[in-house]
């Protein structure tokens, strides 16, 4: 899967006092490249929780944050895959400005798959392999 | 039941780069004041959902604010039911700041109750009647 | 100034266990629907507060909740001018699923303007009246 | 500076349609975590602000993630003081559930200090040496 870029707009919502965006809010937006980024590659991540019964549930998240983004900024969020297996995939992040092009932060997250009944780690099925760069 | 009232503390994350919370927040300590309104008249909300299996879905939701709360700012959510019928309940909140009693702001939430697998509208069974002030 | 509409995706991170939006992320939609009201307009609301030196802070927010939106739905914010004074202004919304243009919700926020220093409530200044329909 | 436990409810706006605690809301808890530190230590973060016209502005968080907190859970956040340095401190957590001591997540965040005006790097004055454990 090639990496995937979306772009947003930072909300007055996502300010805080500091009149920058307060940082938890940037693991929202790595959500937000990961949904556009499985999107791009051709699976709606809403029906991957139905079909599948899984849940890509959030294991660990890092974010080093480089410079702040602004109220109103453009933001891009550049998606890739990092290391995948059939019980674990990690995520890579790289945000920067919409128009400078400064670099505001880059993360990961890792994930693991739960059987969204129980609850329980899972393995993800065949059919998603290619999807997700496993063989 | 008797008004309830519940202490809270700002978050940085609930300011905005105004330097005061950011407004949609208050509907979130509306919540908070909610839930223990109904725990200090014996009901768990959290059981509520389980076992009545219903939710307390909000039809509408106002709020006017009279002055800003500000970071670290203690805060006293009093909660009281308003309206009560089998089919809709009304709560009502005053929001004040918990040194200077100052008013922060008011508001009301109307909830109507949905069956938790249809998210139909539902009538609230007769053993809750009492808790909330129906006969 | 014409009604102006602005497209949004329902994020993971504004659900709850309901499985639906939470309500008070209404209201953060109409914030990002009045900013995109006011840009559509050519005023950009960032310029606004710095240039005029006023926020246009929230006096009073009402929504009423229709139907429920949920995780990945398209979602469009109309966004209209409500009754507009020097020393205050009223804008409204619908917000509709983006596919199927079934209502999710309506409601309005009032605002008044506060000068960023002092935090007092402020006139609007002359050049401001034709852009939010003042003579 | 002793580790500092503060307690606090996982509130329904926290949850997401997996039916547990948003992820990113744990960066959250770990802010009320370091305030709550901070406080028990003599120092009101809010003062800190003001007096020494810094931010502890956040430039790394890392977050593991344990097990599922849910929604009403009572959750303890026990803060700790790590590697600290005149220009950046690094504050650990440990974050479990307050009935059954289950851990739910642990994490770290990074901060440099940022003069409040210019938001450029800044050096800790020598009066706040102490309190973070500097020499």
């Amino acid at each position: 899967m090639a990496p995937h870029e979306t772009q947003l707009r930072v909300r007055y919502a996502e300010t805080d006092q500091m009149g920058v965006v307060y940082h938890a809010n940037y693991l929202v937006w790595m959500e937000v490249g990961r949904v556009e980024f499985f999107r791009a590659a051709g699976l709606r991540y809403r029906d991957f929780e139905t079909n599948a019964g899984l849940h890509l549930a959030v294991a660990e998240a890092q974010a080093r944050y480089l410079a702040p983004a602004r109220y109103d900024d453009p933001v891009i969020v550049r998606t890739s895959m990092g290391k995948a297996r059939p019980r674990m995939v990690t995520l890579e992040y790289e945000i920067r400005h919409g128009e400078t092009s400064a670099p505001l932060a880059t993360g990961f997250t890792k994930h693991v798959f739960l059987a969204a009944g129980t609850m329980r780690p899972a393995k993800l099925p065949l059919e998603y392999y290619s999807l997700f760069g496993l063989e």
